[in-house]
């Protein structure tokens, strides 16, 4: 089989064969293929896409190049969830001990942010002590323990999305909905889940902008989850303003506690119970959907959900106090308000933009290699549909330097105030 | 300026600006861009085409990436011809000569063949002696006193060509109008000719399989040429069957010299007078196509034209006597009939596998470093709409083996008898 045939025939539109697939995986992995005809390749199915037996045939090849973990010696339907990424969404935090104290077991693989987008991983690392670098073997003792774990990836997984995904990055064909579905699906299969809910963001501060594009993304990842025998399905939410009214890391740990205790802000709240009603049903521990939220609602109220939080955070050698006082996390120097210009009502609240201002505060890397500042972020007063007077304050920037002009002008830039704002809906949609 | 977000223009479908353009052919002479951004680059510029002023820019810098030739000092207005290639195409041997013998100066560079298509070097080498390497001065020397001379590249000619054309050949974008427009014209800019026809080849055995990318070939150009000054206009001719009768390259010596006497098959003679004319035309040695074909056909007449043809392989080294004994050249050991199984009229004759079967003989290539025998090949005596019995023979096989079983069934596979034939149209469209 030559490569060049592989690229003639993606080119001219047709479906890939399994063994097409296979040898071009390989050929990535073993380094036979050059990587100017594996971009070649990557841009005509950008341009072509791939029918859904084929991508899934590319994650399972993906999937097949590195190791996978074996969680079949942890008793239960295990959980996982996977959200595409957006700012301010802290949601994986307070969702994997909700789900802990019903009993369900969520070995949880996340990963870290770039660009305007945080990562679990890295939010969690606020809490001081905390390690997210288990060996296999730790965390399937933990699951087992105390049915829960948030960890980084570990072993060799996916060496083909690795190494494709450093040629997307620079040849532009990031986003491509089967090449995104294949990185996604070969390490979520990879991490020995049982079922999967995947949280799609659709918006302005997600990778897709369009809702088309986010439900055609939802579909491929359900239809390779499904393929594989997995249980699994998608909502499609907003990313339009950022999610919960804290970004940066440990205030999104702070707002995931104030969720445990059911004392956090209604949008992300809302979504949290909405996946993870998801999650409680796909475990078979719950009938109805209703059913499952009021379990979830249950552990809240009578305190479960934090303790379940506290004992993953000793158990992964961090401070467990943190759940009691946030305070005892890094704090930023200088707190500044940044007062409304004008009555009226938020209109928009760019989310992309906000979270590239966490970012530029030290909260987020602009590249991988960059340190993170846990202490700083924005605190949001208002979000779209809000009404404001002139002079009060929009949000608080926690900083730790004093001049913060160049994130005020950014900040003031994204966020519009009118006489009145378009309604968001926060879940556009389910796939199953 | 970063290549990802040049590539990220032309797949969103924009026009690259010429900046954009430039930095890119710089950075692929200059190894700046890796491989595999250029490769992402082309199968993006394969599916989004180019505008004509953006394939012109690239044209002009693919050209500008090296040598240009000066022919200033050479007298006259200088025409070339160029064709994209074909089987049984030798239009160019017997075509300059010609134009030479009106005292037209005609500076050819031409290229060797590979896989189904000749080459004019390849060709010309046929003839004992007959050097296609001279130095730039030799070369302009010799158009200044005989007005002709046909040889190889020389010097370093668009250096960018030649390093995306070999990612081209092994990423799957050969056949994309802009690349290959630009290709061809950086290369017959810098030839220095004031004057260019261009004989854009359709059908089974040309490039373009249909006359409509053979159109959007011709016009992209003819644009190019235009766009920097040069007289220029493109015949659209038929490339279903092969041209002429004879296929191999001391048979179309032979051939060529039979047309230099007048002596030669219909369809390549008109081709080759067609094309003469326009040539003629642009140099403006006459005032319309009718007076330049009757000043053509007078240099045939006259013998003017065969010593012309004499007098260049004598002048680049090569034994003259051939034009009066072509014998003087490889002769092949077998000749082997291919006769008739039906009585009918010849429908089909696939030109590119005609042209597969003289390469297997041993008379092109199939990788760039094979070596070629000059003896070889195929003489046609049926052509598409003649009639044939059974028994009688569709041709003969030019061989330097015994057994050629494997080259009979490849072309009875090829040759389609039957109780009618659709007639070919060997000129199909001008484009000026």
């Amino acid at each position: 089989m030559r490569m060049v045939d592989v690229i003639d025939h993606k080119r001219n539109g047709s479906a890939l064969t399994n063994e097409e697939i296979k040898f071009f995986v390989d050929g990535v992995v073993d380094g036979s293929i050059p990587d100017y005809q594996t971009s070649a390749l990557l841009m005509a199915i950008y341009f072509n896409g791939m029918a859904d037996g084929e991508q899934a045939e590319l994650a399972m090849q993906m999937l097949k190049s590195g190791d996978q973990l074996d969680l079949s010696d942890i008793p239960g339907n295990k959980v996982d969830k996977h959200s595409t990424g957006g700012v301010g969404d802290k949601t994986s935090i307070p969702l994997a001990p909700m789900i802990a104290a019903l009993g369900i077991p969520i070995p949880m693989i996340s990963g870290r942010g770039l660009g305007h987008t945080g990562g679990t991983l890295d939010k969690l690392e606020a809490i001081p002590g905390f390690n997210v670098e288990l060996t296999e073997d730790q965390f399937k003792q933990q699951v087992k323990d105390i049915k829960l774990a948030i960890v980084g990836a570990t072993g060799n997984i996916a060496p083909a999305d690795k190494k494709i995904y450093a040629l997307r990055d620079v040849t532009d064909t990031v986003d491509s909905i089967p090449l995104i579905a294949g990185s996604i699906m070969s390490k979520k299969i990879a991490s020995g889940t049982d079922a999967l809910v995947l949280d799609v963001k659709t918006g302005s501060g997600a990778f897709m902008k369009s809702g088309d594009q986010a439900r055609d993304l939802a579909k491929a990842l359900v239809s390779i989850g499904q393929n594989t025998g997995m249980d699994c399905m998608a909502v499609i939410s907003d990313m339009n303003q950022p999610l919960g009214n804290m970004i940066g890391n440990a205030l999104e740990i702070q707002e995931s506690i104030s969720i445990l205790k059911g004392e956090g802000p209604a949008d992300i709240t809302d979504l949290v119970l909405t996946l993870g009603s998801q999650m409680v049903a796909l475990a078979k521990k719950a009938k109805t959907l209703a059913e499952a939220r009021a379990m979830l609602q249950a552990v809240i109220d009578n305190g479960k959900a934090l303790e379940s939080f506290r004992q993953m955070i000793v158990a992964q050698g961090g401070n467990g106090d943190v759940v009691d006082d946030p305070m005892l996390m890094p704090q930023a120097q200088f707190k500044i308000d940044l007062p409304a210009k004008a009555d009226g009502v938020v209109a928009k609240m760019t989310a992309d933009e906000l979270g590239i201002a966490s970012m530029l505060l030290g909260g987020g890397r602009q590249t991988k290699d960059d340190d993170l500042d846990y202490a700083v972020g924005l605190e949001l007063h208002k979000k779209v549909g809000d009404p404001v007077k002139a002079g009060e304050s929009l949000l608080t920037i926690y900083s730790n330097r004093e001049s913060v002009d160049d994130i005020k002008t950014l900040l003031y830039d994204n966020i519009e105030i009118a006489d009145h704002a378009e309604p968001i809906k926060l879940i556009h949609e389910i796939i199953k």
